[in-house]
């Protein structure tokens, strides 16, 4: 069989010759008679591997001093709680901006800690747009700031991220290496792989080091300590994810940079949210200025008619367009790896639809 | 280039059939037209490899029920703080038996959140032996006690695990899966995948359901409270890694399961030390009836000529012979997926160098 058109929410699709790549060097890495699986993290092979997929994240961010980039496990979830443990005292207050299920899920965790203010809310319109940032209402105290920079549910996107005065901490999972941004504005930027940079299973962290330098001393198990990774390997890394994401992070080189993967995404986005404007058959649930370009969700008038929708994609080749449970609807994933191709294929299966249902 | 002789400490050897599978369907899961680490993991593959990996463990383990099958990140340094964190509170007592550096990171962590009873310490003896049970000082007061099975560094193993009248708390992570144990006996085992189970990037954990009911209900993140883990997937696994260990747990079955696991190990380590006990030139550092099957470490009489004997193992195609960091020496850690051939070879490269060199 052939590949499909995978708009997965994540885990998703990565490029195929990465996944080549991958391939054709499993059982034996570049000559060196072993898998990249099987050799020790504190060799020769991984070393190179680890150097060069935190150079090249660097390079793409833009920021070649004054940030340490960290991988990690346990997805963002573990992020909700390690940010506050490493920033947040029980007398001190953390900004929260709640845009989603993945914000909500980050403040529940930073309020064990210490006192969370919700500096922005839209919750009670359904989390359907992002704030501008004269809708921020800050504490005025806060030791971070925390946002969700994409959130997958209910496809929305900050354009660019909030304006602050306190260091500012980007939940960036959904949206991280898909277009060109402010790095040096954030603090901690984290961001799970599965979705634009790799398999699941390794967290980015990009921490800047001036906060890096405020982070707890105390009260924090050595794992849970950011600190504890940088400039050397604690514990064993995991080595084949990361090598995943260094395939990935040259094949985002490849393809022009951030600025290249903007294009991309810009207009893949855009054919999708065309079709879905044409008339009513098909609506969007996000509000127009905060629509994602990564997760593009749309609904039908019939719920009925929904089902026969992914159904029917699904027939047709089409994977992974159902809405988060919690939400329903459908939902386009186009990450990085997903290619023009496949959004046209999408957009031609949503004409067709259109004129036989509509 | 073929294959080369790995006994690297871990990340480890593979099974090739393993990795040859792997390879085949990189790019295409069984049909399905997507990688397995594109496929989403609520989705129908990733179920079904998920269900597979746990079943399989249960039926090694000989648990079908009472017991469930976690498939965690962080590795056995992540357990170092989830045990405690779980199962000890400020004013209850854990006891801890010391036999190496791993044992010494895990009580570290514990003592963080309670009372740490050492019940056993071999450190006044470089941790050249594992405790028989009459030389075990209980607390008589412990919520659990703790013991590694193997320590890697040291190269010694429990030969049987330890009696004791608490809940038993098991890290596995260097000789799990490697003979039959009394799986019962233990309320928690927990063991980093990257030595005999698969890559590293997924950590297994085999909690009693009963001990689990014991967790504390409050203040401990949600991601770290095991229940959270238990029923329904709360956050993306390590999909790629759970995948190859459900191959490597196929490999175990095909091969004979944890008896056969035995032989083969108990008849690699037989032939390595009975060239190490040959005469004096090669000297084993662990006293013999606590001898490792799983790490065999052994010296020179000068440390000269180990840097000679290491330098010309690699150029001889053996890897990973340098002992831990912190000891010296050499090591050659012989797991599951070690074959007896490299084993053989080994010795045979041991006797050669004993001739020209002795």
């Amino acid at each position: 069989m052939s590949r499909i058109h995978n708009f997965s929410a994540g885990p998703a699709a990565l490029p195929l010759e990465v996944l080549q790549k991958a391939q054709q060097e499993l059982t034996d890495f570049r000559g060196c008679g072993m898998s990249i699986m099987e050799v020790s993290h504190r060799g020769p092979e991984y070393i190179q591997v680890d150097a060069s997929a935190r150079e090249r994240m660097l390079r793409l961010l833009g920021i070649e001093e004054g940030y340490e980039v960290l991988f990690l496990q346990g997805g963002a979830s573990m992020q909700f709680l390690m940010v506050p443990y490493n920033f947040l005292n029980k007398d001190q207050t953390a900004d929260y901006i709640a845009t989603g299920t993945w914000s909500k899920k980050a403040i529940k965790e930073a309020k064990a800690f210490g006192n969370v203010h919700i500096s922005f809310s839209s919750e009670q319109d359904e989390f359907t747009y992002v704030p501008t940032n004269d809708q921020l209402n800050p504490s005025g105290i806060a030791s971070y700031t925390h946002y969700t920079s994409n959130n997958t549910i209910f496809g929305t996107e900050f354009e660019q991220e909030p304006v602050c005065d306190t260091p500012l901490v980007c939940d960036a999972s959904s949206n991280f290496l898909s277009k060109p941004i402010h790095t040096k504005r954030h603090a901690l930027i984290y961001a799970g792989a599965q979705k634009n940079l790799g398999p699941a299973g390794v967290t980015i962290v990009v921490i800047e080091k001036e906060f890096l330098s405020k982070a707890k001393a105390t009260g924090v198990p050595t794992l849970l300590q950011y600190g504890t990774h940088v400039g050397e390997m604690y514990n064993t890394p995991p080595v084949f994810c990361v090598y995943m994401v260094d395939l990935v992070l040259e094949w985002i080189e490849q393809h022009g940079g951030l600025a290249g993967m903007e294009a991309h995404n810009k207009a893949k986005a855009a054919l999708l949210y065309e079709e879905i404007d044409l008339d009513a058959f098909y609506r969007g649930t996000a509000q127009k200025n905060s629509r994602s370009r990564m997760n593009v969700t749309f609904r039908l008038s019939d719920p009925e008619l929904e089902k026969v929708f992914i159904k029917d994609a699904e027939a047709n080749g089409f994977s992974g367009l159902k809405g988060h449970r919690s939400v329903g609807g459908m939902r386009a994933s186009i990450y990085n790896a997903c290619p023009v191709a496949s959004v046209e294929a999408l957009v031609q299966f949503m004409q067709e639809f259109r004129r036989t249902r509509g």
